[in-house]
């Protein structure tokens, strides 16, 4: 037994059989021709095609990735597509190939500089070269091969033997997304931070992962037994008995199926969800539910919005998951990042304020969401249907949920009319703008819950685009003056009969479990992977504790102070 | 003596002698030759080397409007950019020229399309129409002349003899931005509404002006002797000496100096400035001095950024005109939508969320911070420098204020240790983002005022980008959530010594004025033309009253209750 130290990324842990994943070695440059033999023009045009093979590339794997492991990681790759629309890379790649360099030559070494640059940089900076590279091995495999789509060997990726420890020096997003994480029982790299969009792909999709181990890596051969404990960060390699019965223990199995804190509050420890193929590992995982299942899976890879019957079937297979449970949908979410071809959404300046969410249900979507309605009203009338809770994305005024309201209940006489079985589920709006926030008492007297969503709340409450790395250190939930606006919700509905969940990916915090009891609320969903480590924070906490431990949160005057609170101590944004 | 009647848009009156305006005679379009005789490759290059050179002749009415007007007028000419990069029109106009069309022809014939489409729809939409007719006969021109510049026409219109009423069928953005206000007595059209934008760069000019006067205003001829009544929306023909003097008494000279409420709480009415030119002007309409001092002016329209002696000269120029009264001067504001071209300001996919305000100030631009601080704190130690005030935008962290503190004190220390006469004077925040509203407190406790900016207050807080008009129904500052976003400002600073007032758009709005004092706020900074009329306003309102309104507006979860609590009925957003 010998053991590695590196960053656990995903707190999994699994046993199996090395393989090492070598991608780059069909990526050879031809030698450098004299550049007086060069067709420059021709090689333009080259270039040009290339990006536009890894454009449309690049779209593929954004909708195959929303699909499959979710929105908010599939973004990753609409950001690979602003590094391929870079002016400044752009213009001097251009530059080069004027001057005789072949295209792919010039895309190399612009990139390389760029990767360079960006491995020079702090932080989550730094972490953005494994995107870059990413994007730069595209470009080649298009101006090499004609394609960019990523690498055969990444291909290769979705058929690997059931138990297999993946082994690279690093793993690009296209790569991590490719994985079939049934298959799949740990990933370790040579490089790589806890940040990386690789390492935040693997934990969605719960494949254990311990990244940046370093050179020692190398030492091991493909075909050896190792465990990946992404908890401790470590790659044991032959691991003995003990070790290996610690991964049995720490499975599904040990997690209890409900919880409450050490002095009976209880709390609901919920899943996240973007698809169907999710919903077995959250049940898996233990999670009490579904906190956010997020429709727009159905929406987009297609040529034409899903059938009401398409919705109903999907919403009936996250009900009959969780028979026991409540399962929360939220309505059709799109526009801001999220795009859907044929629903012809406008070019904004500044999409995240433009028209998105529930606007668009009420106004230029109103017939989609009245399918969705009827979808939804029909599911909740099947066997496992009294679970069924439905939420409205982007709320920003009581105008809206009056007329979301208004829309249930036409739906309902509609479906009356027509003999159609159908119940009214529980009904309520998302708290991911300050003005939701501020207007928490008038919702909650309104709706059967509030979920607060802190990842698009903080974006606004900060001003700080959550896509945008160059604000990254601004959209942290723990700034004060979010938690304040936790705190206005989670106030608000306290003198209501509504119950308060977040959804954001704070929830899956274990570090944060304390504070959110204290704050006040009832239910916190997040990626199934951390639902046993939060259901095992939950037990530990004591409510009063917690209240007290919010109370002072809540006077912090700046994050430091609420780090000291907390007793994190430094912590990355 | 013969009145018309039309829609008053500045609220002030003015006297002089007509001259009607036609622009578009030299716009007259060759005929349609045979198509196949067009060369339609020659024909969409001349297209493109049309739209480069509207292009840039844009970006330059943008930055002298910024100087002239203020950046939020001049946020007009980025949106008819939008028009000219539309990819539908420029489709359209490049499919008809492949067919056969002159570049000319399939311009006019798409915006007349276009301009027709606008015309068809509801309120703010429609005059957006005048907005595609401005980038049409651009583009127009610059197909016929090769320029791309406003007509020679309007390049008359900044040279019209004093005292000239100024009659059209209707202006456009770029005509109104062209006049010059010493000069025009009075604007009168046929068409227009009152939120176009020409209207809007009239108000901010202070030229008195009525829209929409229908064909009626056509029987007035060259030469006529002709009152302009931008309050009551009338315009007066050979007016008789009692409606002359009735102009005369509503003059500058009627406003008192200071104000206070029928109960004696005095309430600063300021003028926000937007360039030097409008100091005068300011102080003329009895403004108790400026209470948004943007800089921007200084920056943009130029090569490099002023040097500190310049920015000096600037600042000591407001507070010579404002002897006895504050000047608050807001340090650079760029990012978001105000590009500045050697600043070298990041692309972001979402520029409001992004790098602007004092987040550029504490660090890329950290060196143009500290020759700011350097001019400012100097004329804090001129003759009239103890009015002035230094306020820092976009905060949203106590961290921001105190390192921007750390930075006055930095650069204290070093004019000292020049032996440069200098003064650290009065130090406050923007309070335009939901963080710096939930915040109040902690940065009035370090503060010596908060300014609250409502334009963009309600952008954040409503998650509505407020340049666009397809979302302009949510970002009104009578959405309940934001009247709670302003009343934790106020409320916040109560308990401190810092002063607060307002400086966005709402404050110059006498029908909210009750409000805004019920609100708490002590100082009230809007458009020179208004400050008359809130003065006013001010004058005839209880405080006690006012605080018991603005706790009845509080209590509203809907913005048609509290247009209700405020008696103003149906009102656009």
């Amino acid at each position: 037994m010998r053991t590695l130290a590196g960053v656990g990324s995903t707190p999994r842990a699994g046993v199996g059989t090395t393989r090492w994943y070598r991608p780059e070695a069909d990526l050879t440059l031809p030698d450098r021709p004299d550049p007086a033999s060069v067709d420059a023009d021709a090689e333009l045009d080259r270039y040009e095609a290339a990006r536009d093979a890894v454009r449309e590339a690049l779209r593929d794997a954004r909708d195959r990735a929303a699909e499959r492991v979710g929105e908010e990681e599939a973004a990753v790759f609409e950001a690979h597509e602003g590094f391929l629309d870079d002016p400044t890379i752009i213009e001097d790649v251009e530059a080069a190939i004027r001057e005789g360099t072949p295209a792919e030559h010039a895309v190399a070494d612009r990139f390389d500089e760029a990767v360079a640059q960006f491995e020079g940089m702090e932080g989550r900076m730094a972490e953005r070269a494994d995107d870059l590279r990413d994007v730069r091995d595209r470009l080649l495999r298009a101006l090499l091969a004609g394609d960019g789509q990523a690498s055969a060997a990444a291909a290769g990726l979705a058929a690997l033997p059931d138990g297999t420890v993946l082994l690279a020096e690093r793993l690009t997003p296209s790569d991590t997304a490719a994985l079939d994480p049934e298959a799949v029982a740990g990933v370790a790299t040579v490089e790589g931070g806890r940040t990386s969009h690789a390492a935040i792909i693997a934990r969605s999709l719960a494949v254990p992962a311990v990244v940046g181990v370093g050179e020692a890596l190398e030492s091991i051969n493909d075909g050896e037994t190792v465990l990946v404990d992404g908890e401790a960060g470590e790659v044991v390699v032959d691991p003995d008995e003990e070790r290996r019965e610690s991964v049995r223990e720490s499975g599904p199995d040990a997690i209890p199926e409900r919880v409450a804190t050490a002095d009976g509050r209880p709390i609901a420890v919920a899943a996240n969800v973007g698809g169907e193929v999710e919903l077995a590992p959250a049940a898996g995982r233990g999670a009490d539910g579904v906190g956010l299942f997020r429709t727009e899976f159905l929406f987009v890879d297609r040529e034409a919005p899903p059938t009401e019957d398409e919705q109903y079937e999907a919403v009936t297979a996250a009900l009959s998951a969780f028979p026991d449970d409540r399962v929360v949908v939220r309505t059709l979410d799109v526009g801001g990042d999220k795009p859907v071809p044929y629903l012809d959404l406008p070019d904004e300046p500044n999409p995240f304020l433009g028209r998105r969410g529930v606007r668009l249900s009420l106004d230029e979507h109103a017939d989609l969401f009245e399918t969705q309605l009827r979808a939804l009203l029909r599911a909740a009338a099947t066997e496992d249907g009294d679970g069924l809770a439905v939420m409205f994305p982007l709320v920003t005024r009581v105008e809206e949920v009056e007329r979301a309201v208004d829309a249930v209940e036409s739906v309902a006489a509609d479906l009356a009319d027509e003999g159609v079985a159908h119940v009214v589920p529980e009904l309520g709006a998302m708290i991911e703008t300050p003005a939701a926030a501020f207007l928490a008492d008038a919702l909650a007297d309104r709706l059967d819950f509030l979920s607060v969503g802190t990842n698009d709340l903080a974006q606004y409450v900060m001003a700080a685009d959550r896509g945008n790395d160059a604000v990254a250190e601004y959209h942290d939930p723990l700034h004060p003056a979010v938690l304040r606006a936790l705190d206005r919700t989670t106030a608000a509905a306290e003198g209501s009969d509504a119950w308060v969940g977040m959804c954001g990916e704070m929830a899956g915090d274990p570090a944060l479990t304390e504070l959110l009891v204290g704050l006040g609320f009832d239910e916190l969903s997040m990626s199934a992977v951390t639902v046993p480590e939060v259901k095992a924070r939950v037990r530990e906490v004591d409510a009063d504790a917690a209240a007290s431990l919010a109370n002072e949160a809540l006077a912090c005057e700046t994050r430091g102070e609420v780090l000291d609170a907390l007793g994190l101590g430094e912590r990355d944004a």
